[in-house]
């Protein structure tokens, strides 16, 4: 018997694109870096990631030289409303304002059409700004699962269920039959994974969060709620159970299909709770601070075994919708809270924001680091700029320097999404121009529904 | 006699340089917001602003056109190290840094060289993201001025002092003599104005605080100090004094020539002596909450009439150095520290990264605002970018929404500092070269000043 030709495998394990000279940061368990490195992709997976000298046995069908930048997961948007961008810098600085203004506007003018069209373009702002996977809650949630899935990105959809008629259900807690219907389109999709997505303790009752908790069992779906976040919820709950989440352990809802949002007000005895029911936390640094409210535990609730990852929340909450500023933020706030400039160093920051916001979506076994075998959700980021030089430890200046306009190119399943700059799946004019159309349309809302005006002396144009 | 002619006037009045198209920002006392609007610029100064259709009154020398973008004051950067930069991104997340770290690395590298080409660097990351003014401390002040003099932006130049030999002084207190000479040398200069910068109360003595109160008299010059922003330095003069401020108040340097940094760690009878004594605050945000120290309580101080501008501080402290990232903070740490939404709403944010360090650094009357008479310091926004649309509300996309990469023209005096995009003071590739030529010469010291590897599992490139 003839003895096995080596080049009869070698179409079977040629990988299809090699990324090479730039310094890998793997985000691994044993914290790699390889400097220069590079990372081999084959398919939709990564099959080989290394020093550069090692890249020589993965010969590839293409080869792109990034010398001189850093080759790093793409960021884990772990909490978005990404529709909510034609409202963006509207009613700022208000108090009250998810009542007397969201709630209002959203039902006066999200439609499927406006949802469709704005998560287009605010994928596109968070592509640009390296993000590869993002987990949203909004109303007609298929619109965005469809943008997603156009865009070529990874996305957990979640339909939100509430407890009075919503832009996309007649009725109070509509929102469940519609994510039932999702999860049955969506099913076994390899980048788009459907969720339930009941909006809050204070807006969904006791007996529907059960009834979520059993239908999302059955679906094999996760939940993800905003928990802990409000003033009132907090006091509301704190009088009948002691805490928000001692009052929601009562419902069955908190298990490890639960990401919950924010979790602010929250004391020793709930961080022990939330460690033992499982469940994870999308940490919004940027939009609790903008609200005024108390800043997340986030580095308890992380030294207590609970997975912790970051998220923008919606452009209304947090404004811009880039990861660079959330992972920026999420170390400041702790050190205030604690009054400790040691904890949360610059890795455990950009961890969060990558493989933290993998483990709480549950896709940790796919995504997060650059490790053989995982998906290959990629950025690659130059580093040739004023504010990036020089470079003295790749953590600190991956958390503290970089900003959205130094990503270069963002590849998710090994996809190009953003090469070179340019974007892959649309034409950024016209998805700016359907923004500002739908941004027209709910001016005159927007200008009804503010008490006063916020400027007296802006002085009209002529 | 013959009537005048007012053709004999016109190459007297006509402007030089007319900006015009874009929503127009005064930052005046009446807020004014001329959209869309121009500014004419003769000389150094602007000679009118107003609404777009008042332009052809004022037909200008060259016009730029600059429809669908933001024409708002340049930032001032109310304090800064920034020939810091050669060391940014070192040694984070470690406590007691200040001795341990950077006075050893000061001591071993900092030379006018480095100064000057850090400083010539750190301008560029500066100018590209709007602002046009800074107020510096640093050793080798006169190579700062120098540098800000060459690229042709605006300073204060504050001279290090001391109780223990710096990098440029052989002996404590060198540095007073240093300003000194250094105030001579700058005298009356248009842009650039030297200043005073004993470094904070637990490094210069009482008898040497009150010498250079004196001596900032003699010369009619500021002073700039970092104040009560360690906990140390917070126990120390709390125990013999009450306070930082108070011990300060005995020293004589408390007067409208201070420039406070910082201010941390201030009680009601402390924010009261700041109004009464005229002192002025520049407050560091960013810098603040990277250290885990307390977060300034600027927000009471601007309401009990003390001036606030807004710093980036160090690019050791802050790591970047644009204003957008500082301004955008200002009201978030605001709002978390009192608990409320409503306060420091977007405009009062600007106006602190304007107006606010216009009057901290004694400048009003000249910069801040866009207003007939004032020097024409300018920056010009594009808001074509996803990070910004669409805009609602001036304040709120000026506050929350833009980042550095978004300014595309900067003028000081009315010349172009940046243009479309372009430097023109410098070729930024030669900048790079030289602020990596330093970096490269600090590697050592910083690596032995280390403690410990940062991060142990980083494996040496091949």
């Amino acid at each position: 018997m003839q003895p096995e030709n080596p080049l009869d495998r070698r179409p079977v394990l040629l990988p299809d694109l090699c990324i090479r000279g730039g310094a890998v940061l793997t985000l691994d368990a044993k914290w790699r870096i390889f400097d220069p490195g590079f990372v081999a992709i084959k398919d939709s997976r990564i099959v080989a990631v290394g020093h550069l000298a090692e890249a020589e046995q993965w010969p590839a069908r293409e080869t792109l030289d990034v010398s001189g930048t850093l080759i790093m997961p793409g960021y884990v948007n772990a909490h978005t409303h990404i529709s909510m961008s034609p409202f963006r810098g509207a009613m700022e600085d208000a108090p009250d304002r998810l009542t007397r203004f969201i709630f209002p506007l959203e039902n006066a003018m999200v439609r499927s059409k406006l949802v469709y069209d704005a998560a287009m373009f605010t994928i596109a702002e968070m592509v640009r700004s390296g993000t590869t996977c993002f987990a949203d809650m909004y109303y007609f949630e298929e619109e965005v699962a469809r943008a997603a899935d156009a865009a070529g990105v990874r996305a957990l959809a979640g339909e939100t269920v509430v407890d009075f008629p919503a832009p996309d259900a007649d009725r109070p807690y509509g929102g469940i039959e519609r994510a039932e219907h999702l999860a049955k389109d969506w099913k076994g999709h390899p980048r788009i994974r459907p969720c339930l997505a009941p909006h809050a303790p204070y807006t969904v009752d006791a007996s529907h969060l059960a009834e979520i908790a059993a239908l999302a069992e059955k679906l094999d779906i996760p939940v993800m709620m905003h928990v802990a976040e409000m003033d009132s919820e907090h006091a509301r709950f704190s009088a009948t159970h002691g805490s928000v989440l001692r009052y929601l352990d009562t419902t069955g809802i908190l298990s490890p299909r639960l990401i919950a949002v924010h979790m602010l007000y929250l004391d020793e005895e709930d961080i022990a709770l939330a460690a033992k029911r499982g469940i994870s936390v999308a940490h919004c640094p940027v939009s609790n601070a903008k609200s005024g409210r108390p800043i997340c535990p986030a580095w308890r609730l992380s030294e207590a075994g609970v997975s912790v990852g970051l998220g923008t929340d919606g452009p209304l909450s947090g404004n811009t919708m880039d990861m660079q500023t959330i992972t920026s933020m999420y170390p400041k706030l702790q050190k205030v809270r604690e009054h400790r400039r040691d904890i949360v160093p610059a890795r455990t920051a950009l961890y969060a924001a990558t493989m933290g916001g993998a483990h709480v979506l549950g896709l940790s076994a796919d995504i997060g680091s650059l490790e053989e075998g995982k998906r290959a959700d990629i950025q690659v980021v130059a580093l040739d700029d004023f504010n990036v030089l020089p470079v003295h430890d790749w953590y600190a200046t991956a958390v503290y320097a970089l900003q959205a306009h130094n990503v270069r190119d963002v590849l998710v399943d090994g996809r190009f999404v953003l090469r070179d700059g340019k974007l892959q799946f649309a034409d950024e004019r016209e998805l700016k121009e359907r923004l500002l159309y739908h941004a027209r349309q709910s001016a005159a809302t927007i200008r009804a529904l503010q008490p006063a005006p916020m400027h007296p002396h802006h002085t009209a144009g002529t």
